[in-house]
């Protein structure tokens, strides 16, 4: 059967074409008790007063992060290694030496004053579930490689030294760590002149799947258990500046003025209603503004400012640029401005995987979970490991949607939910990617 | 004759009340060349790459030019002294003991990066008055008060410490040269400890008159070769906070967002709308905008930002105050967000003399000069002044309307113009304000 043919009936059908031990793998069940317990062991490694955690890459909170991390995976009975990128790899056998392993993991650094959920459900969810097969004597055909991603919140560093490499540039970027990114591999235990090891080719990995929290509020609010990623939305940045005349606010009259800051705050209602004049989860921000010279008595004579454009069509975030330019040339005319727009950052959309989304959504449903299919609106080291082979993701729901915060929070039940979805999806993986030839 | 008996039909009656020395007096002129060279060798102290005077109070830049000033005011005949609160009094006895003086005035400090002409026509014009009054043998019956005033630029601190005194705080403020006020009147050659002594009283002076440049382009646009002020505008600051709630800008939905960025952004169109939307020459400023926590990636969660309003009529000043707030409201129910207006200034506006602004306007007219009545929509020390005794101001045109920088620029036959008028303005109220018995 090739990929083309495959479908959800053939799925349904599966246990049918005689999975040996379907039926009692039905019933393996994390525990979830001892999830709960490492996360929170977990989170005293940069806990902050505000109830967080500070655990920035390179920190030395994330070096004893990580050692916690690879005792549990000896714990789980993993052959521990740390890759040439810094990169945690935990390998358990599979039992037909052909093929290529299926790779579950996520990330265990946090953004500065972040919270204890980002990252680190999955990367607990995933020892979880090695322990799981361990404990249960389950024997996957592939071999499982479980891995924890150096330096995630500072641009899914380490993931991106699997999948095409570090750029010299890359490596000398200084972190949050103070460190730059060459000396922080070197510190966690990496090597940065043996970078080209760690690299790895397209359909070097038969498939991936990382368990996260949403960090968005849609889960929680529609009150759904289980998130299917459909793709992980492209994100487009732009520098904006605006540039006008500074005049003396008080001697200016009204119609005399240059305006960059008006013209500015025209813009940000223009991405305001582009964005939202087609139906559609497309998302566009202005974060950061600042007028020049920014005395209140003088009126600005240039802003800066930024544009975030996000979706999983790269072509609609293309439309809506363009609509955003054709408003900004009417705004300049009425205000005596121009524009500059410099991009920044080009990530296209990474799509998941058709087959490997139904056996997620399968999986949550027959542990009687309801599921939603949706983007992540937020950057993963998936996005990088989907240039290697086929990949999936797992939501489980943020209150409030609130995260990159110490008020971050994800209940218990529903992690333990989500390392349960892994683990189905996983076994399901294991047997149907298998019978599609990977 | 009281105040209220007073119109423009003894103005123009007054020569024939018999001033003596009408006729020969109408003929004087100020030495526009010496005047130009003088503002030239003043903008030496402090001279910039950028062509533009970087002299801010208290530096040794101050210091030299105010030695400069010293120097003129000497050859000029004028009995120099330095006040305890640092300012330059340069005094020409009157023929009549019993009356107050008349001041004449400016100042020589800058912003940084300024230009060469905003106070310093001012202070070399009147230095040029005295000269021209000193040469032609020309008594006046008011005794003669030439004024520098210290520090205009740092909130016009000199003429506030002879109209009402400064307070400790004022006096703690750190200014632009890194030395506080204290340190600074020291620096200058005043006397922190005796500034009481230099504290005037209403009716100390028998009027007040500067030269300035207009700083606004309406009489270089209108081709109009003086100004005569009407008052100085009242200046009302707000600090303006906007609460929100910050969240990834990649994963929370257009709907689900409390952009403080984008309620910011309606804010400004507002404050310009109203102040736009009836006529008279009010204005209205956003200067200052800051969103945070001010990534690209994040909707921000709150928004400083400040505002300014300014007209000769302090009732429509709050009207408009009033208006924005209403406007403010429905941006606040749209956007799930909370403003919050400190007012961090008021200053009153300061109406001009009504007759000396008639003896202004008739002194460029008799000089064959185009008029316009209009207000200063900057600050000066005449609004301190105003405290004192009845005030007046002259204005010439500024290129562009460009002040504050170093583009800054007054045409040298321009400047010879105001300071004539200045002349000619002196010699009436000299005589007019004695008939009208101060």
């Amino acid at each position: 059967m090739n990929r083309r043919e495959f479908n959800g009936n053939l799925l349904m059908a599966a246990p049918a074409l005689g999975w040996p031990v379907q039926s009692s793998r039905s019933e393996l069940r994390i525990n979830g008790q001892r999830l709960n317990r490492h996360l929170m062991e977990l989170a005293a490694f940069g806990s902050t007063p505000r109830g967080g955690t500070h655990r920035v890459a390179y920190s030395d909170a994330d070096q004893q992060a990580r050692q916690y991390a690879m005792k549990l995976m000896g714990e789980a009975r993993l052959q521990v290694s740390i890759d040439a990128a810094g990169n945690i790899l935990g390998r358990r056998p599979g039992s037909d030496p052909a093929l290529k392993p299926l790779m579950i993991g996520s990330h265990i650094d946090s953004v500065p004053e972040g919270g204890s959920y980002d990252g680190q459900i999955g990367s607990m969810g995933t020892i979880e579930v090695a322990q799981t097969l361990d404990e249960s004597d389950s024997r996957l055909r592939h071999p499982l490689e479980v891995v924890i991603f150096q330096n995630e919140e500072g641009g899914t560093v380490g993931s991106l030294a699997i999948a095409r490499g570090l750029t010299e540039a890359e490596l000398n970027l200084v972190t949050q760590s103070r460190k730059s990114i060459r000396e922080g591999i070197k510190f966690i235990g990496g090597d940065p002149d043996r970078l080209a090891g760690a690299v790895r080719k397209k359909g070097d990995i038969a498939g991936y799947i990382e368990l996260h929290i949403e960090q968005g509020g849609t889960l929680h609010r529609e009150r759904v258990d289980i998130g299917v990623v459909e793709g992980i939305v492209g994100v487009y940045w732009w520098n904006v500046t605006v540039t006008g005349f500074a005049n003396h606010a008080g001697t200016t009259p009204m119609d005399q003025r240059r305006d960059a800051l008006l013209a500015a705050a025209r813009y940000v209602e223009t991405v305001n209603r582009v964005v939202n004049s087609t139906p559609g989860r497309q998302v566009g921000t202005v974060g950061r503004i600042q007028a020049f010279p920014g005395a209140p008595n003088v009126v600005p004579g240039s802003v800066t400012t930024s544009l975030d454009l996000r979706d999983l069509d790269a072509a609609r975030v293309h439309r809506m640029f363009e609509e955003i330019k054709t408003g900004v040339r009417g705004i300049e005319a009425a205000t005596g401005t121009k524009f500059e727009f410099k991009q920044i950052n080009a990530s296209s959309p990474a799509p998941t995987d058709t087959r490997i989304r139904r056996m997620i959504d399968d999986s949550a449903r027959a542990l009687g979970l309801t599921t939603k299919v949706m983007p992540s609106g937020a950057g993963h080291d998936a996005q990088e490991i989907a240039n290697l082979g086929p990949v999936g993701m797992i939501f489980v729901p943020s209150r409030d949607g609130i995260s990159h915060s110490p008020m971050e929070f994800s209940k218990t039940e529903d992690i333990t939910n989500g390392a349960n979805v892994l683990l189905h999806a996983l076994l399901k993986i294991d047997y149907l990617l298998q019978a599609d030839g990977l």
